[in-house]
């Protein structure tokens, strides 16, 4: 289990971090988002989400290590970036955080990250066929793939310490989904209600992907132009639109399906 | 969001509509069909249905901005063939209401319309294969597939104005189906309760031919000749046949799961 | 709908049948039949299953035209071998009804009908792969597959007179399981737990088979003889073996997913 | 029904067995793994899961022949390592218990056994594709596939005898999976905990390779080394990982589909 770290000092926090209405936001979106990701199938037992801190750009948010569907508030933890814990805590942490704390390190512009199994992505992280658009236009630049084994040798396929975390990292780039072979993926995003959709939306994509390659002949991918209008549209962000249609039922079946949350 | 339009000039209408026991019973279709289609997993957060207006057919039923699965009698609007709302209202709405609009102008025989991402049926809309009958009469005399590219060049797949509703009208022409590229289908029947039955049973057709597909060798598809009898002896309406017994289950399935519609 | 017939005269009935504990009991496996098969995936709205009843051989028992998923009591009627109803009543029947008077007039050793649409039996019948055992010994000597077309050129697929019920019944021969181009499959065995164990067995040896195929090159299947030892076993009863088993566990679901049956 | 054994006698046992703490963990384990395999769809109505008797090594605790989804405490029996029980009891056992007793006498490193006919499974079973590793460790050193007419010619493929047992046992080896040719397979562990989950990630990763197969082209498969690896990380018992993280969502997923325990 991880320390009291030096973070902590840096930003001066000793007790907890104080409860304004905008964290209680984020972490009200981290733990329903804990709970959508596990009844649309994304996770299962095992996977995570997390959320930068938005007062501290150097800190991430994210639950002990316990299976998403069961996440209460009570079991978000703060993070630095170097994969430790803020808050001196007894409670067991994934050994997976490490791909959280470097991909806020290497990427200012991401606040939300999911790290999961996503069923129909794994197929694509062990096979030559890359994953790409149907309908998913975040899959642009590219859905890269990343191996340990090419970064590392032997492991147990984790993302178990800071240095695979910067690996993994700098294989996804400046794209928002990256494939991890034989393993998962990671799916980053400006915010937790956009990347629990494009989670989702990632594992969609991929069975529509499998299930074209099935009906065989060429496909008809989306093309970068259009993926980037499709893009733009959907970061406008209105009321009934994008991901705030989405989060409204998916909020509602998870409650229904998992319980309370807090 | 769309303001007062001149449609509802025309209309003479300046209150809200007349709930006149037929427009009562619509809009209790629209709002159980919203329910089924999510519950069936036709649609998803997205996804639409619309009725034409029993008394006016120049307007169209038709919730706000809201996931399906979520839909109440408080939501339904009223649209004109433009597109635009009848009475104010600071509700979002659909960007895509120009699908509704558009077919409604060009096919006098439709009252209702689904827009969907139907799982199965966006594969053959992104390759070569065309969506064939094996049980489905209504896939007669074809379904053809819409590409926005093809009209309009590079978009974001919407179709968020009526200049792209009428092409998608065009190419739906008079079939009951159209595929649209990498995004979904639309589909037209008269009435509400048919248009859900053909919804559904798109989605199932569309696995029975993938399946099929998946077998290999040469499929024996339902002939024209067998589709005409069948929609024939469908179109009766019996009690207790064809969508009459269809709805009774779907309808009491959609409530356990989604609960109450007012 | 079907007038008293002469049937009923011949079995001298002219009030409802002794409600006798035997037959009770058929009546009550019957409504749970219909439960189970909708709850496992075999019928959706569309599919029925029947009995033969218990003192008259010449008299089924079936639902009126309802889904399955809503069955009660309440809803089951006595037929005659002609198809038509014993009893006057009002409420609309199967149009299907043939299937069932046809094959118990031809097989008296079946006092179990179910016709359904089973999903992935379908692409068995419209392609040229033997719908062949990998676990299900009642395939045996093999699953035939009927089509209208070859017995009665164009019809609508409904089995919805005793000619075509005879023709079907015909190709069923001795087998247990018949395919339907097009439309579904017929399944038949010497009582109501065992029709509706055959029913969903068959469903799930199609999707062994479809998934052997996908993963390619030759097929072990079932040997005749592993068959006909399995069915000697199967045919035995023990309490908590066999069909006996999976009953109890199949209703409880049904009942908890379906609600009361009476 | 198998009477009071010799084993019985050596034992010294007459009453039922001193419900110590431990002996009661592991009923309580037994119980709640049986409902975690129904509801994970690893068994259906058939397949059984055991545990060694924690006190006497030469015993084992199975339930008595019922579907796993409703297995209760009072269920739980003790058998012999000659498969017949050691306590006088009227109800009925499951046939294959040999699978469990010769599997115990065989491997004294297995502490529980799961018997299932887990869907995806199967087709591996009766095609020449080897059930290989994408993500599962515990598929190495391999996974070999039983087939009851290699070792005993034409049977109707239960292993409801000892003899049949051994067999099985033989060709399992040192393995932890091992397939049963058109019939299922046999999943081994140290633990209730851990065989549940490999039961479980042995059908995932079924459907992993049958997609990655679909997809076609070379397969990048887990390396021993890393299985190895893997295995030695999970083999540690964290609380909050491995076994310990699924055991706790499984549980509140099972209890919550299938009802009371006791």
């Amino acid at each position: 289990m991880a320390k009291k770290s030096k973070a902590q000092k840096k930003s001066g926090g000793t007790g907890k971090a104080r409860a304004s209405a905008e964290l209680k936001a984020v972490i009200d979106d981290l733990v329903i988002g804990n709970r959508v990701l596990y009844v649309q199938d994304v996770v299962d037992s095992y996977g995570h989400i997390s959320a930068r801190h938005p007062h501290y750009p150097e800190r991430f948010l994210m639950s002990r290590a316990r299976a998403p569907g069961l996440v209460v508030a009570a079991d978000i933890m703060e993070f630095g970036l170097d994969g430790e814990l803020i808050h001196e805590d007894e409670r067991p942490v994934y050994s997976e955080r490490f791909i959280h704390s470097e991909v806020y390190r290497a990427r200012p512009d991401v606040n939300a990250v999911v790290h999961s199994h996503s069923p129909t992505v794994v197929p694509f992280s062990v096979t030559q066929v890359p994953l790409r658009p149907i309908r998913a236009p975040f899959f642009y630049p590219e859905v890269p793939v990343f191996d340990t084994r090419a970064s590392a040798g032997w492991t147990n396929l984790l993302i178990s310490n800071s240095a695979l975390g910067r690996a993994l990292a700098q294989t996804l780039g400046q794209n928002s989904v990256a494939l991890m072979r034989g393993h998962g993926n990671v799916v980053v995003a400006p915010s937790v209600r956009v990347v629990v959709y494009r989670a989702i939306y990632t594992e969609a994509n991929a069975k529509l992907l499998l299930q074209a390659k099935m009906l065989g002949g060429p496909i008809t991918y989306l093309a970068p132009e259009e993926a980037a209008l499709m893009e733009q549209q959907q970061s406008r962000h209105h009321p009934g639109h994008g991901s705030d249609r989405t989060w409204e039922m998916w909020k509602q079946e998870a409650l229904a399906r998992t319980g309370k949350v807090k």
